[in-house]
């Protein structure tokens, strides 16, 4: 570290950029080595909320706009300094739930089974969006409540991919793949994540804080996205 | 349905059993099947508590005998009708932790990892009984307060066994394997799970809350122990 130091015109960023170019050129041309094109990132989505402009404004006041507190990993998503109160049917109330930005065309709420569980609300697992036959809740802001009909769901477990990863797994969006955690007395698979790709997206894995907790994320020493591949074996 | 009411002598179980009986002695002799000796549970263990008699008197007063609210599916074991409440070092609390019985020697409090960030408790992996380099806790009753310096863990995955089941499965106490929950988008696969093997043991698996919520245990289809076993592909 010191000697890096002593030498700022080269940052670990760079050296890594060079050690892959020379990589890449050497390999490349010997036809035998593809290099993972991004790093794995694996992150929890806690509950969240998204909500349509209509519902923002009913819930905070008219013309109001969702302020960022925190960007996400993906370019242009945030999480907002807003949060709601989700009701349940049973009056049982989560108090502050973050929303998530930019607005959406309709209104989601995005919960872990726990938390479904303490509201009362059977979750059914969704690709986010897919709203049918779902239930719906009350939101409570300081301006107003919307009463959603549908929308709150488990998000199905999903990984986002650019066209530089599909291409590297050799996988198609809507396609799925598993994810194994490895981590000490917790190491899982977790099967069928579905692959949502789009240009400007990066590798990034999306768990629900049930999951995350499962395979313990946060002390995990490794991830690995695996194609699942019949291979006589009784790992499916 | 209808048909089976109007042959009350013949019962699901009692077909069941002489299907099995003929199977057995029928390819038994031929030696070609081995039927599985015992139907595989996978129940959740939501938090918990063990009390030693003397923590029992602190906290409930002198002369306290645990009562039954609910045996457990292993004989001899159950959940009681007391509760405490856990208390962390922010003093965050769970107000009503159930308390297994009967009495241990050693007290322990037993927490999924969604219990611990709620706590404020840093919860390390530990086998039942292996209070080595724990964290404690406060456990408060109607008559008395315990102050725990260590016990307080997230319980390692495991499978309890009988002789039967060892015997099938081709495993040995203390070896690990992998069990997989089939469940419509949920399916899991939790690796490691340690086998506790026991004289009068039934084939018993123990998940904790985020492990069963994670793969919607609740809905799943399916469940299956896989023996860990080095078959040259990618699924460890």
């Amino acid at each position: 570290m010191t000697q890096l130091a002593a030498h700022p015109a080269y940052d670990r960023r760079d050296v890594e950029r060079v050690v892959r170019d020379v990589l890449v050129r050497h390999f490349a041309s010997a036809g035998s080595l593809r290099l993972k094109p991004n790093p794995l990132v694996v992150n929890i989505s806690a509950r969240h909320v998204h909500l349509s402009p209509e519902h923002l404004e009913t819930l905070f006041g008219k013309g109001s706009q969702l302020e960022v507190q925190k960007d996400l990993y993906q370019d242009g998503f945030f999480a907002a300094k807003q949060t709601v109160a989700v009701v349940g049917p049973r009056r049982k109330i989560l108090p502050e739930v973050r929303v998530l930005g930019p607005c959406r065309g309709a209104s989601q709420v995005e919960l872990a089974f726990t938390d479904g569980i303490s509201l009362g609300i059977d979750l059914p697992v969704r690709c986010s969006g897919d709203h049918h036959d779902t239930p719906g809740c009350v939101l409570v802001g300081p301006k107003g409540v919307v009463e959603l009909t549908a929308g709150v769901i488990r998000a199905e477990r999903h990984v986002h991919m650019g066209p530089a990863d599909l291409e590297y797994y050799g996988v198609a969006d809507g396609q799925r793949m598993h994810l194994r955690i490895e981590s000490q007395g917790c190491t899982t698979i977790f099967e069928d994540l579905l692959i949502r790709a789009g240009k400007n997206i990066k590798l990034e894995v999306h768990l629900d804080t049930d999951e995350g907790n499962a395979a313990n994320l946060e002390r995990a020493t490794g991830v690995e996205l695996v194609k699942p591949e019949p291979c006589g074996c009784r790992h499916k």
